[in-house]
């Protein structure tokens, strides 16, 4: 089995002892800075991330075999190990004792562009930018908002920026899109859950960064969304389900009182 | 053509009015109060409902063929015609020219019983009744309130007491059940979306009130929701889509000001 192994400088320390534990178990092809600009199409049969989500998020971009998250401190909705449990990675990877989570992603052209996005595509102005007009179209009709912005998400961008803008979660594996506004006018705060079948057009009054997993890529005044072909897959410890990382990470559906039922 | 006419008995002049307009183009076969308990099952092929969007959801239980809804003053969710456009209602019979709405439905089974709604399925404590404690179960794992109740809703009930707790506003094709908490403790407030081919089982540590489209059903500890494999179906005018009926009702997604973009 060949492993390629990305980290966030940072995590430079756990990185080097994941290494030092992994090599003779396995053969480690790299070991490289997530923030390298590289691709590596094949060679490679595992991932392995070592940082936060963040560096999750990357490592999947970069590659096309299933990816494995190792964090320090607590675990990440993407990372399923922490530093501290090295032995236990080594022993799944030689048994093959993971639960395979694999995720469906978005694909957003841009007037010039496209891109591929795993949690969410972001419209938002400048700070210095005034009000913009939003008109999300799809087969089904046309909703409008006067707005600072606006994130269309997947199920997995569900615990991201859309959570954070009051947007609901959702699991996984629901077929279905999530727009969220940002400080709409006129009250019109709610998300909205749209079939990840539809093909989804956001026009706006003025140009707008385009955000893409958290990176400013251009600036626009319309994107077409629709799911993309492509799907990532994380690789976790058996038991590390998303209702116990959503427990774990925000605290949502977690028994803080126990009064008499399990 | 059979019909059959369901009113609110506070409808009943415009309801005689459709009645009297209809009776020389199609055969009404009955004419009835929208609070008569029966079970049509056979013998028509369109029901009209004449009054709001509850009367169509008590007539939508008494029958097995399409429904078209006849409001007063403006147009609901599930009513696409007007009391003043009767002719165009006769006309659209006439040439069968409808938009067909179709939506899935819940069924909810407790301990003793089974039902069916549209809706939702509202678990709730008496106002004298402490604070319960709910836990949401399905194959993915589980999530627990700490609450008044919770709402396990349709996309179709999504724009009804879900939206007024907080929830996001689904399309009616979207293949997801939406859960929403009532005044939750520890912030869980958000919503929680999960895809219908889930089962989902909801234990309650006291006996709460069962709530089946707005009807106080039963008292009961425990609930399992899934899927129906009965369809519900509207009949609407044509242009009357769902975008359209949201802005209508609420104003969500509607255009308040023009600044550049159409």
């Amino acid at each position: 089995m060949k492993i390629g192994i990305f980290y966030r400088t940072d995590y430079i320390n756990a990185a080097t002892q994941v290494y030092e534990n992994l090599k003779s178990h396995v053969e480690v092809v790299f070991f490289k800075d997530s923030s390298e600009k590289v691709f590596v199409e094949n060679g490679i049969d595992v991932a392995i991330s070592v940082g936060g989500d963040g560096t999750v998020l990357r490592v999947l971009k970069k590659v096309r075999c299933p990816v494995i998250g190792i964090k320090a401190g607590r675990l990440g909705f993407f990372s399923g190990y922490l530093v501290n449990e090295i032995d236990r990675l080594i022993e799944d990877l030689r048994t093959w004792n993971f639960t395979e989570d694999r995720r469906w992603t978005l694909r957003i052209e841009s007037e010039d562009n496209h891109y591929f996005a795993i949690n969410d595509a972001v419209l938002q102005k400048d700070v210095d930018q005034k009000i913009a007009d939003f008109v999300v179209s799809m087969k089904d009709g046309s909703f409008y908002y006067h707005a600072d912005g606006l994130v269309v998400s997947t199920p997995t961008g569900s615990s991201a920026y859309s959570l954070a803008l009051g947007g609901p979660i959702m699991l996984p594996n629901v077929e279905a899109f999530e727009i969220t506004p940002i400080a709409p006018q006129f009250l019109a705060t709610r998300s909205l859950v749209i079939p990840s079948s539809e093909r989804i057009n956001v026009n706006v009054s003025d140009p707008v960064n385009l955000i893409v997993d958290g990176d400013v890529v251009e600036k626009t005044k319309s994107i077409c969304v629709r799911k993309c072909t492509k799907n990532i897959v994380l690789l976790k410890p058996k038991g590390y389900d998303f209702s116990t990382s959503i427990k774990e990470k925000i605290g949502y559906g977690k028994m803080f009182l126990r009064n008499g039922i399990e």
